[in-house]
């Protein structure tokens, strides 16, 4: 099956802690760690374990971003009583 | 500011698309390309444009995984009525 | 691929409505139709159209839960400033 | 209230799992299971137990679509790096 | 209904824009402005229009926290590759 | 640095409750307290406790809107089998 979600990136499983409910699962991919935190059931369901081969998708409407704040420009989108 | 999201990767953005309300941008980090759906608003009030460095900022809770389908794993995790 | 999204339905696409950026697909599953907004290039990667079979997928940690309201339910748990 | 949450589905609880912070529901609706983790004090506060009737509630910008692969369709739109 | 998303705030919608797919609402509540991006076809279901006074829904698990950066914090947990 | 998420509200927090893998906070903004839930080893990560200042963040397509349901509105938009 192929899905619709932009990002799909593959990384191995660097560590797998579970809780009662949720999971937390690590995956490097090159350049970074990506943490994915789903339900420890799914994690069981799919044998999920370190050293597995996997994918890390991500729907693109979950991603932000963020740019370095640079001199003199947040002055005119300020709103009193919001951080911004 | 530091922020709780726990996926955070720098990146150069490749493309700007704008729609009235909604905005896609890609950013390329190493690896990969990731594409971020966030409002023309944001791309309008952080000045994002092609060229720029920015961080791609991701909620651990927004992340699934994705493995390959082994031979004999799923049979006895489905159920009638649901794809898994 | 098998993925840890826990809530896989099959169904049909029923309509289909590009944006610019954004692209509102509709799914007939048994007893429901599924709207899902997803990316407008999404909808041309993958090819989708009215007709076409297809699996909703969604993540669990996107599903609230709705109760009818209850006479004297609500009293202990209200708070000032909140609608709850 | 009414809310803007496009996808409102009926069905039944059938399993509530408790942990610390979060809890998983499953929700019979006809046709699939679906799998909603909240938090804990949220199941706590509206008192949510197995045979209680309850709405599933998926804002569409949380769906995702997968389709099957079809033969040779994926070849013009992989990029190196990205698994899709 | 009562609904599980444990975040609720009253306000008054100051702004409606619509795009082909998506619309974009502000909404007043005391001290901050929250915008809400959600389909336009929920804005028309629903009749929003400016001066509406609506609930701003929001699940716990969509909501980060960010901090000010203290000086000497960040050393320790800082990771090649990663920005945090 | 400056990120996309277009709801930013500064405040303070009153309550933190660790789980295994993921943590609820409380953040009283004016007018509401506000509920997160992020991993735990976000709130180790970032130091949040009891009193600390933060920035509640919220991206706008997280955002639903509710409205009091008026006598009449909602007979034409119904369909068979879906809660709305």
């Amino acid at each position: 099956m192929e899905i619709s979600a932009r990002n799909q990136i593959r990384g191995r499983v660097t560590s797998v802690s579970l809780g009662a409910v949720m999971a937390e699962v690590e995956v490097d991919v090159s350049a970074a760690t990506i943490a994915s935190a789903i339900t420890a059931s799914s994690v069981a369901r799919l044998g999920i374990k370190v050293g597995d081969e996997v994918t890390v998708i991500i729907k693109a409407t979950e991603v932000m971003l963020g740019v370095k704040i640079r001199r003199g420009r947040r002055a005119s989108t300020r709103r009193p009583g919001l951080t911004r």
